[in-house]
């Protein structure tokens, strides 16, 4: 029971965390061919953004890994 | 019984955590692109946004926490 | 059975929160770019906005956790 | 069994809210950028809309207190 | 039985009061703003307008109610 | 059974409602702000809209009640 | 058995009936604002196109109210 | 397990003709707005349509009915 | 179990015939009001689309009978 | 059990061949509107494509008969 | 059992093909009405276009059938 | 229980390649038909691109073909 | 057991595949005819592309032959 | 048990890499040949992008593996 837990947890964390960065790091692209003289400012943002949207993901695996283990 | 529940909380809180968090970080890299003048009160303004944001999410990890170490 | 009933609630509640939040606060930093002169009035109104958005949830996540101690 | 069903009506009542909510703000927070003198009359009517939307969602929270409570 | 439809009732209640009600007052805050002369006529329409979607799913919360005292 | 079957009825008739006023309530207040000369015939039309849309979700509300008290 | 054979019919009666009542009105107002000397002849085809609409959603209903009783 | 298919039944045809009827009549109304002088041949080209649209619903109805009465 | 089978059956035919018609002579409908001297040519091509269009679930609606008098 | 496997057979093939066939005749349509020195040979490309699509429909309504009269 | 499996093997086969079929030949007839002057080169782009979706649906097909006649 | 594992690889292997090539093929002809003298580039990158595409789907054909030899 | 979830593996791979290369590719192409004297550097970097996007989805097949050969 | 739970992490990794890495190719795609003298830049942001989505799925093929070597 718990490696169907662990399997749905996955689902979970793998479309949040890849829907997230996906619109984050394209929006970022297309702004930095926009604006090019930003590039910097907007590829640090992006660091951030992407280290605030996996957070909660990364709890998601660690939580799965816990179920692995656990049976 | 409770993996399960574990497994569900994580795709809920995952999914919730991405989607809000891709949409406000996407929106602030593209306004700051933008008026590069404001970067500084937008990134303010997304560290709050996600902030509150990942606030239920968080709590969600902490339930499937609870239900990994209830079993 | 009623952890089940708690990793449904969390679902809910993180979607909910994730989704509404997301809108409401990337629409204040669209509006605070458009109009720098207004960010002040625009954050307190995202406050108050965040807030509201999120009452349900919480009250969600607490049946979730009534729910855990249940068992 | 109850227990589920209390997760049920949170998933409605919290996305309802989430969905509900999220719309009248964000349109609120658009529109008084959009035109600033009218921003006290917007956030008037803003608060009624909330408390009008969370109507239901409330309810649906009541309910679940009481099936969690009846097992 | 009853509680997981009563469970039921409460999706479909509180996302069609959420989803409707969602619609009509941020549309009215929208034309608010576009039109202020005609924000009292406007915001008398809404509250018929609130009235007449809520009509259905309060009768959905007394029928959950119902299901949660039968059993 | 039956308690179920009040359930999926209630969702059916609540989201079919919400959805049909949502949209009719939403363009008649949105057509009144562009045309506030008609205002008096669109909110009569909607009167009439609203009746329409609703007659099949209040056929199943009563569907629904009357599953309730078969059991 | 029949009672989950008549919940699942009026879920569709009631969101058909409610989805197309609801494109063909909304329109309908649409067209009476932008062309207020044609509303009369509008407003006739929608009583013709929604008694359309809703000829298969009252049949449901009829096979629903069927359902209900045989049991 | 007749009571169910026919539920089933209901739902694609109910939700069938809702939605193929509603695209039709809405579509007529907005044309007859746009082309008064049209309007006759545009209705009874919707009139032909709807009969059109209507045909498989309608035998998924009868279809429905062979099964209530089949049990 | 074939009862359920048609029942299936149906939902595919009537969704799948109303999707299709509702699209085809919505767009006929449409392309008549903006070229009213091609209305005979576009009127008998809808005729044929129909036709076309309908092949499919006629025969997915001939199987539904088949099933309901082979139990 | 082929009786279900016959109705799943039906949902796929109706949809399939509703969905690909409106795309093709509906942009038929439009396109002979447009264009209307060009209605011959879009309609001949318009009868080789509805064939193309009902490829695949037909040979799965094909096998739903195989299951119909396999049991 | 594998009469089920047959059954989802033709939903996926048929859905896909419709579904890219039906965006090839539309915007294939789209063009040509745009570009009458290359309806030759685009019918036969079309032609190996179609072959190139129908590849794995058709393969699809074949397995569906060994599955019919492995029972 | 190896029947409806092939069921299910088909519907993800014509599904994924039927979106996939109908993308690819519908861009093709539209940019060829808007770009004639690089038609025969566009042609031949669209080969590559389908051969990439159905690389994976292809690999689910064969483990399709496995899982029904292998019962 | 091991072939269901094989089965399910397909379907997220085959999916996911096909949709990332689907829009990969189909971008590309419509880059290409904007800029021709860009397309071989744009085809290069779908070469890469079209490998990053398909790391997953191979390994996803990978565990699929394991899953078939398990059992 | 454990095998169904590697496919539904398979489901989830592949799509999630899918979704998010097709969003940011085809981004970087469309830039580079609006800006081709920004093409170094946004490709060297297009590697770094594609390693931070793929991080989660990456993980959750892991977990898969451990799953499926845990039987």
């Amino acid at each position: 029971m718990n490696f169907i837990g662990a399997g749905l947890a996955i689902i979970g964390a793998a479309i949040g965390a890849g829907y997230g960065n996906g619109q984050v790091i394209a929006k970022t692209i297309e702004s930095m061919a926009r604006q090019p003289e930003m590039s910097g400012q907007l590829r640090s943002t992006m660091f951030i953004g992407v280290a605030l949207v996996e957070a909660v993901p990364i709890l998601g695996v660690v939580i799965a890994l816990l179920l692995v283990f656990q049976g």
